[in-house]
């Protein structure tokens, strides 16, 4: 399992990934799935990926060996791509040249073609964009009446953002209130675990500012799950008990 | 969709049902999913059902008129059932009985044999017992390690029972953190929605000492909402910042 959330503010992106993935309860293991590309002052790109992993690891191959753009005839990668539009779609053509090659034998095997991503950044000229691909290729972009996007096991850390995150978060916030989904997320699926990496990226500056892994044990981290663990619990007490006379 | 909730703790039950399904978004009503049987002194049996509407009703109907029981050759109803494990295992049957007349012909249609069931109550001489019956007919019992037992869209609600509910809290705390984990549901999937069903159960009284329905603009449950989110905001407001110097 995995989840990865990426969040848009006014101020900026956060993204955050877990790192476990797993091939049954009994097979589990700590793979990157958010991978950052900095060029400051020319580009910043941040991938994260879910899903199966042989997929993914493929995808994120292809597109660093680089891919044909049909209607240029150039090889492109995300070192060279002209936009953020630009580099979804290089993206999302990886998918579908993944898909060529072994989305057959996955099918014959009963194996869903199963991957999505969050793909991020800004390029000199351009603005800082989120957008989430899916395994056909397509994609969609993140706005300010929904300034999140989520993929993997996305339900139990979606509560706090829906409450918590609008485009005017600023972007300490937006990253604290990420890391508690996260922590909502881990507290009741197993298959998403520590250790969690993270990149912030601040608009307009075309340079990852954090790219940083919270290790287990990590004391902000490990104080953060604690306060909102008690806060919850907090918070339940501080509601009136129901009045129908039980 | 649906969801609903049994909660067992140590001085009671509480069960809390939607009551919106859906055939597509754009069909959308309201059905009672929760029913209570009430003889006090002597049963009380309370049953909530997910899944496709047609088989759960199905399976209501197939209990209410009565099923053979094959060891004892007797027609069983759970008017008659002596006790809440034989309640479960009777119910279990009509599930059977639903897949042998439907099965087939939902299979043709590529229709999922879709249905989870809570299953609560006591019977005079016995204990308060919970169960969550599957789609197989088989099931599994709530007990003081996991008081509480979900059914359908499951995951929005169980971050607060898996933080707040254990097998000492109060009764009327669990009615009201049940009641949190249903609003969280209903914020994040629109398929779930009011009006919402619930049953009280003293352990040992034998009698549903409330079984009310919280209309939409119920003050107590709109209020539960409101602090609800207003402490959500506050929680992550009480967390200190990353210390990462963003």
């Amino acid at each position: 399992m995995t989840y990865c959330v990426g969040i848009l503010v006014r101020e900026g992106l956060v993204m955050i990934a877990d790192t476990r993935t797993n091939a049954g309860l009994d097979n589990i293991a700590t793979f990157r799935k958010l991978n950052v590309i900095n060029r400051p002052g020319e580009r910043v790109i941040a991938v994260a990926t879910a899903g199966n992993l042989a997929i993914s690891q493929s995808i994120v191959s292809q597109v660093t060996e680089g891919l044909e753009n049909p209607e240029t005839g150039e090889i492109e990668t995300f070192e060279n791509t002209p936009s953020m539009f630009k580099a979804a779609q290089l993206l999302g053509r990886a998918v579908r040249e993944v898909y060529r090659l072994d989305g057959r034998m996955l099918e014959q095997k009963n194996l869903a073609f199963d991957c999505t991503m969050l793909l991020a950044g800004q390029i000199k000229g351009g603005r800082l964009r989120l957008f989430m691909i899916y395994s056909a290729g397509n994609f969609i972009e993140a706005t300010a009446d929904t300034p999140y996007l989520q993929i993997g096991e996305h339900k139990y850390g979606k509560p706090i953002l829906d409450r918590a995150i609008k485009f005017d978060t600023d972007l300490q916030d937006a990253l604290k209130i990420g890391l508690i989904s996260m922590d909502s997320t881990m507290r009741s699926n197993l298959g998403v675990g520590m250790p969690i990496d993270l990149a912030v990226i601040p608009r307009d500056k075309i340079d990852a500012e954090l790219v940083h892994r919270i290790e287990p044990g990590e004391p902000y981290f490990h104080d953060l799950r604690e306060r909102w663990s008690a806060a919850l619990r907090q918070a339940h007490q501080n509601i009136p008990r129901p009045p129908y006379g039980i």
